[in-house]
């Protein structure tokens, strides 16, 4: 057995699709004191990141709080509750994300019904409004929000609207937009999200905040077959969140994940939601104005982009050297940015603008970089 | 919306069931800069993780890391991956988590066949023998070797003995084992276990150390059905933690967590497994003689405890005012000791000496301070 030291990170600029740049408030949160997860401190620390997390979704939802687990898990929770063997799910793919929510539909008995759009365009509202015409028994209409493979926003309250009009509920990915861009569930009538911590809250990856709708309980709570997953179980997860008076056990919740999570929640309501949209704005404007004098364009048409992931055309004369830029960027300039995932592999770079990360210093950091490197190339 | 403060958790001495006591070298670890989860430098963080484990867990198991997620899921994981619909698992239950295996393998659509015994007592090893005989197509023997919610070790050498000799797999939960008693997979023939980093390894919760045998992963990779859960599909984990050269995406591991684990992790190794085993049962040792004197004896008969969770019977003239002494303990002496679960619930306490709070000083205050609260009642 060799000896091994203690773990010293090359402090990083993160701006590839997450985790992003983790804030010294956050970073100082995680290491306070670790406490019980049934002790009345911490069940008081709960009760606010529900509060806080309710006004970051805009929803007055009751049933708002993080999974303990990431993004991914996520996903899985909120269909394998909502999604019975035998249901019929309209899944938009435009990118990996909606891909995996079909994978996760299938794998709880689901039908997946596929509406394909172009990677690096949104969800189209005519093929889902088709594809609910032709499927008027789908439970459920899932799509994601934010494709963070692409750096795509589609429509979500467009989606939702058909999907209500249709009496069917909606999941929405929202893991990269929460925080980022507008995201409405009350108003947009969404029945089932989920996020990440490590996009646009800025706080460490390894919890999901998700929120259902009390149409989306009823659900739930109207199931013939038994939740698939103990672990993701809302019904037995809702005993440790949303037990009235006490709390009963069903995992151990990650304490010290939980105090940056608050925190990065605090510094978010402290901004103010509609100042913080309005920050990964101005930031991607500022990104794309430097970008362009770098002669890099983007993937996509500029109304459908998303501020706080950048998804950009490597030129072709650098497409070989792709991974390499990428590695000096990382060990020269401790910056991180993304590759392109599946079909974009090699063609894009994705640049994050995430949270604490949208940010001038960050934005001047990556333009310098990026020119050095390249033009080292 | 109020306005809400960053969270100032007041500092308190862990010694219930979970979490323990974190020291001040793991909490530094975990507000480490956050940096990309395909940074080589995080993927070589990664590899460190993976040999500490297999050193504490005593294997020379290839497939060994954590899932991003608490013990519950790694017990999920193990399970799902494991058991495919119909097949067969002699489950032992003596307490709330081989109880909790029987629903996880229900869900998996497996056959749990029940070996029953007394809370407070080890799974009987006759019995698993008559099981297992009357079951010979039984592919799997669950069983929890340090139940949390009794304070009972089983004897998991002799359990996985009689499963070898069967030629059926084992699957061990280690949740509180790992790091405070002895654990040896390869010499116990151990097929699948599952721990969690908030018992005897004194990292926050929200990680699972999981390790699978080469037969173990034979029968993954022979299923005739896919794994129900998405997450926890060990071979979509595998291109994440295993990847061959380079790593492949599969969900964003938590990583200031995996700081914090990795960090605990170098702290046993640098005091040695069996140092740290011997300290776990001289602490337990100077419990029990200091709790004799305040007239408290154990739950469990002397050879079957686990020095790492001590379940004490609650004097009969105290049991109605039980809540109230810990939550005087609590309050007055910042000190976490454990209710009872289930049928113990009311009966009896259950007073951790796990990983870093296995020490002299958290002893003194214990005694201390129960002999203060019990007085004063």
């Amino acid at each position: 057995m060799p000896s091994f030291n203690s773990f010293m990170p090359t402090p990083k600029t993160l701006m590839g699709p997450g985790p992003s740049d983790v804030s010294e408030r956050v970073l100082a949160a995680l290491s306070r004191p670790t406490i019980g997860h049934l002790d009345p401190e911490f069940v008081g620390l709960m009760d606010e990141i529900k509060q806080l997390l309710r006004y970051a979704f805009r929803t007055e939802n009751q049933i708002t709080f993080p999974i303990s687990a990431p993004g991914s898990a996520g996903m899985e929770a909120c269909v394998v509750n909502l999604i019975e063997p035998g249901d019929k799910v309209v899944v938009c793919i435009n990118g990996v994300f909606g891909g995996r929510m079909k994978d996760n539909v299938e794998r709880a008995g689901g039908i997946p019904i596929i509406v394909d759009d172009e990677w690096g365009r949104p969800v189209s509202i005519e093929k889902v409004e088709e594809a609910l015409a032709r499927v008027p028994d789908a439970v459920a209409l899932g799509f994601v929000h934010a494709e963070t493979s692409t750096g795509v926003r589609s429509d979500a309250e467009a989606l939702c609207g058909l999907a209500k009009a249709q009496g069917c509920l909606t999941i929405v990915d929202a893991v990269t937009s929460l925080g980022g861009i507008p995201l409405k569930l009350d108003e947009w009538g969404v029945d089932a999200v989920y996020s990440g911590s490590q996009k646009c809250l800025s706080a460490p990856p390894g919890l999901s905040p998700v929120s259902f709708s009390n149409r989306a309980l009823e659900k739930v709570r109207s199931r013939k077959s038994i939740v698939q997953s103990w672990f993701l179980d809302l019904t037995l997860m809702l005993g440790y969140w949303d037990g009235a008076g006490e709390r009963s056990y069903h995992h151990t919740a990650p304490i010290n994940a939980m105090y940056g999570l608050h925190e990065s929640l605090v510094m978010l309501s402290d901004e103010g939601l509609e100042a913080a949209w309005s920050r990964h704005r101005e930031m991607h404007l500022l990104l794309e104005q430097g970008l362009a004098r770098l002669g890099i364009n983007y993937l996509v048409p500029a109304e459908h982009r998303l501020p706080q992931l950048n998804s950009v055309l490597i030129p072709a004369h650098l497409q070989n050297q792709e991974a390499e830029i990428r590695q000096r960027l990382l060990s020269e300039h401790k910056l991180e940015i993304g590759a392109g995932l599946g079909t974009l592999a090699g063609k894009i770079w994705r640049i994050g603008l995430m949270g604490h990360g949208a940010s001038r210093k960050n934005i001047e950091l990556c333009l310098g970089a990026m020119e050095e490197v390249i033009q080292g190339t």
